[in-house]
């Protein structure tokens, strides 16, 4: 067991940290999270290990990019299991400040990626980009990470920071992770937890959705309506599932496109009852 | 005569010779600003080389700034007649980017303090304050500066650069310098230079009144309502002279005071003709 990270919980004492690692050469790699720490965040901290000096993952469960009846009040924590994970992932520092200490009394700065943050979950969580671009500016100003490291499960999320990074010339490189999946086959997210042991079973479907249409590119197929009408089917229709969107997009840009000539990307995002999940793939064109 | 500054014109440059200034240990101060430099400017850069090892003095006419049908097409350059002057400054760097390196194709970002852009100019110059805010956040990341100076000439933009500073945790101090006058009074700005011979005499009535209204507060004056109607008052009134607003604020926060009763700050727009001035007085209430 390798020792425990150790805890830092104000701006003032991130920041005297992180300038003196600096002062000192030092490389540091920056894993923002929600807490609630699965397999996908773990191998971003290894990742993260392997690729700097410092690694300092943040646990902040950001309120400003949570929606009015979201799952806010409800989104689950467990700093003293995160903690022994990132102990054994040799993790040096883990920032969990308070809500207050990011957001005082006065706050009204935003950051906003206009074009990527609108289509897909944009549509359907107004606001919520806007939330994700906000803490994540805030987070490299605190931490001066060297590089930061994102899962491509949230992969609209992923291509928001990234743009955001190059338009407002941030010096900080992105490291996007593929996504951890479960032996079945779904994408590890801090909200499986929710899922009932039915829910649990249907919400596999998702991920074999998108490998069904991944395949279908392989073998030729360029049509995304073709495609997004063949996942559509192939997802388990539990009495309580909902698909909100399946979409192909341009990889890149996130725009849509009018056939698979490209690299794309198809992005879904699925209640299974009261629980939201997504999810994505790579759909690379036959090269012919 | 000084050494003349170097031109830096790319992001890339300007980062690499940051980074290493930065390594080095070495103090940067930023003076950003869009040029055609007046004793106002060169007081921030003389101020910056008091306080600095390295001073860089960016010099953009930034285009997202200007609102449809502003004067951003005819704003007055003369980048020899600049180098010149901050030259004898002491000025190292000059940043001097081409509006296509700030924003390349594809540019989605923006930047907004929300409360703080609302009134006074950001009433009349919708969008004006984000596109400021916006580009000081770019000049941070791209020249790391340890300082930055701003003139209070334009207030409002100082107040909210340090608001964005605060909420986005900019590793950045900002130092308000106060503003530089004409031997008349009139507050030293680029714009000046298109007034005609009698718009220029007319045009320093606004510093007297606000000086008026600042010697009234001394006596004893806390109506935020009479001191605004003895400033427009005491406003020459050329046939070409239009009073935007004038407007007593909080000091601090810029929101309206029923009360001097506080530190506050008396603030105008007038148009000259085509050309429209900014000035400000700070209000001190009077101690009894």
């Amino acid at each position: 067991m390798m020792r425990k990270p150790r805890t830092i919980k104000t701006v003032s004492a991130m920041r005297t940290l992180s300038r003196k690692a600096r002062a000192e050469g030092k490389r540091i790699a920056l894993v923002p999270t929600m807490g609630y720490l699965h397999q996908g965040h773990i191998t971003l901290a290894q990742k993260a290990r392997k690729m700097a000096d410092l690694v300092v993952v943040s646990i902040f469960v950001n309120p400003i990019q949570f929606g009015p009846g979201e799952d806010l009040d409800r989104y689950p924590r467990d700093l003293k299991g995160d903690l022994q994970k990132l102990a054994a992932a040799g993790t040096d520092y883990v920032f969990t400040p308070s809500a207050g200490e990011i957001y005082p009394l006065g706050y009204q700065t935003h950051v906003e990626v206009e074009n990527l943050s609108k289509g897909l979950c944009g549509a359907f969580r107004p606001g919520h980009f806007r939330g994700v671009a906000t803490v994540v500016a805030k987070l490299f100003n605190i931490v001066q990470p060297d590089l930061a490291l994102f899962g491509e499960k949230d992969f609209q999320q992923l291509r928001v920071v990234e743009r955001m990074v190059k338009d407002l010339n941030f010096p900080v490189r992105i490291v996007a992770v593929p996504t951890v999946r479960e032996p079945d086959g779904l994408a590890m997210s801090s909200r499986n937890s929710y899922l009932s042991a039915s829910e649990r079973k249907y919400a596999a479907s998702l991920s074999h959705a998108l490998f069904l249409a991944q395949n279908l590119v392989k073998k030729g197929e360029t049509d995304p309506k073709v495609l997004t009408e063949c996942a559509q089917k192939s997802i388990a229709h539990n009495p309580g599932t909902h698909i909100e969107y399946i979409e192909v997009r341009d990889d890149k840009t996130l725009e849509p496109v009018a056939r698979i000539d490209r690299p794309c990307r198809m992005l879904l995002a699925v209640w299974e009852g009261k629980t939201r999940l997504i999810d994505n793939v790579r759909l690379n064109p036959k090269t012919s």
